[in-house]
């Protein structure tokens, strides 16, 4: 394998959609959602390590998980894992994991990738990455997949391309935040917009470039640690300096700012595991459409739910149609499927009516 | 106390309509229903105990309850329970229990109650037993206490009476299995019906008597081991013959045919705690008429529901209106309030999917 070939495995989000399987204690990404044998960080851990090699996959995540990533991915060395004392969004954490690549190899390239997204098609995701990295390889650019959009989903940021159908590497036009539905729409016809899944490939060189350029005051609270990183002086610096940096997402903080941005519309299937109904999509249907993992159950009149219990549960429903049932240890959860974008709020205001 | 006043306390039933709390294991009268710090059998036991001595209080139930029985009701001696040894409905377990006690006193007087029923208002119940005693006493009656009916319920048996408002107690004229939705409102029309509520007084003579006319094989089944009864033989006897008795209710074994059938209106408020639905009326609600025992829950735009589950546990729901919703341990039941008579069926329907 390339020794330059390096990831950025972002695991420290928390999947509140997922609520309440996923938690702030135990995320999506630590989970066997889909009943795989394997949990989410492990067969994308094991996806990237088809092209890049085991020790320069970087685990981004949060001190808190740090445990569970040992535990869950006994091969990564503990130099591997990037810990953000706090939580500042993705462009922070992305510029710090880019800071201690450049130093250990600075003709690294990169994928910044999910840790709890659901990619079928390997040797599909395998071909794109190796494009990806051969352009970056040649070229001063900022690469992304972007995904086939199958629906007008408002769920999604989108990323408006030129329309020149025989590149197969598109220049961006534009990001464009989560749409409503009519605008959704919109862009489908159209046929030039793509779903941002949030994977990126650049080498360390071209993405620092930009983070220079457009985010000069936090390039500059991290760089100036530079002799630091990597050495047993990083973790005092970073616990210092890291909570002063701004909270910005790498799309607002360099991609839509950036000129050099071109996206390869990705030649894999692709689910982002975002909602209870993303799952639903996933898995094989009873004959009223229903989806059952685990549960013994018993289900009258009762058409297109997902229910996901421990293996030891029974249940009994009648008449639920196009409804989340999730019952987890000491939480339940009955929800109509296409309000599943308010679960995030739904927890937000359980913890403001009974605490954490 | 007078201590010719004796009981039979009916304690031997499943409840399946109140699945998934009630089960054969611990079936609804050794739950702590409402909440209330007593189970069932404890409060029943209370309210006949404020009219009839501890001694004279016999619990009928199944072998398989004696632990539970003895556990929740400590003041009762071994003696005073009357065990099953196989089911054969209401009417050889109350002729059996009625040959104990005539033997212990051919005196006696007794109240046969159920003991998985709610009645708030303890001195109307005792007033009434009071006036059913002291009736049986002097007359070679059987009397039932009869509940007026609030609403055309098809769950329930009705009783008609003669039409004679200036007497308190009531001939019966006859009993009216569960009726369809029309008969029962006509039945409410003719304003001389009465829910069948399975509270029986008469005195041990009066319905021996009326079992030997209406019931001899079965009276002589049990009764030629009359010798036996209330000594160390009883239990030999019992396991050979009770067996080869006719499955048979009271309603139909003796009251239907006798002819000295009388009702006294009960004056308390009752409720038999039969489904969901019924405790749902005895509880209080929150501002969209939610009841909500124990959970920790956030319900959007939720009306008219049921909710029942440990303390420890937290329910979020949506958008369901007039439902049940139970959790119990390894269970779960979500169903329609309004379909609740056909739990018992579904409970039937999973043993027949999953096995006991």
């Amino acid at each position: 394998m390339n020794k330059n070939y390096y990831a950025i495995l972002m695991a420290g989000g928390i999947g509140s959609r997922f609520w309440p399987v996923s938690t702030a204690k135990l995320p999506k990404q630590f989970h066997d959602i889909l009943g795989a044998g394997e949990t989410l960080i492990q067969k994308t851990f094991k996806r990237l390590n088809k092209i890049i090699p085991k020790e320069n996959i970087f685990i981004l995540t949060n001190e808190e998980y740090e445990t569970l990533v040992m535990e869950q991915l006994p091969e990564v060395k503990k130099a591997q894992l990037v810990l953000e004392p706090a939580m500042r969004n993705t462009a922070p954490c992305i510029l710090y994991a880019s800071l201690k690549i450049k130093k250990q190899n600075p003709n690294a390239l990169l994928v910044v990738a999910p840790s709890d997204h659901w990619i079928e098609d390997e040797a599909s995701f395998v071909e794109d990455i190796q494009l990806s990295f051969d352009t970056c390889e040649k070229e001063d650019v900022l690469m992304t997949l972007g995904i086939k959009p199958t629906f007008p989903n408002t769920g999604y940021g989108y990323i408006q391309h030129e329309k020149k159908p025989s590149e197969k590497i598109k220049k961006v036009e534009q990001f464009c935040e989560k749409p409503d539905y009519k605008t959704a729409k919109k862009f489908i016809k159209q046929g030039n917009f793509l779903w941002n899944a949030g994977i990126f490939i650049w080498s360390v060189q071209s993405v620092l470039k930009s983070f220079e350029k457009f985010q000069s005051q936090m390039f500059h609270q991290l760089n100036k640690g530079y002799d630091d990183i990597n050495t047993d002086r990083e973790k005092k610096f970073i616990d210092e300096s890291y909570p002063q940096t701004e909270k910005i997402s790498i799309d607002y903080a360099i991609m839509e700012p950036s000129k050099n941005i071109y996206v390869l519309p990705a030649s894999f299937d692709w689910n982002d595991l975002g909602t209870w109904g993303a799952l639903y999509d996933e898995l094989p249907k009873d004959e009223n459409k229903n989806v059952v993992v685990n549960a013994k159950n018993l289900l009258e009149n009762s058409k297109g739910n997902v229910i996901h219990t421990s293996a030891n549960k029974t249940v009994v429903i009648g008449g639920l149609k196009n409804y989340i049932v999730i019952d987890e240890k000491d939480k339940l959860l009955i929800y109509p499927k296409k309000k599943e974008q308010e679960i995030k709020d739904l927890v937000k205001k359980l913890e403001d009516k009974y605490g954490n």
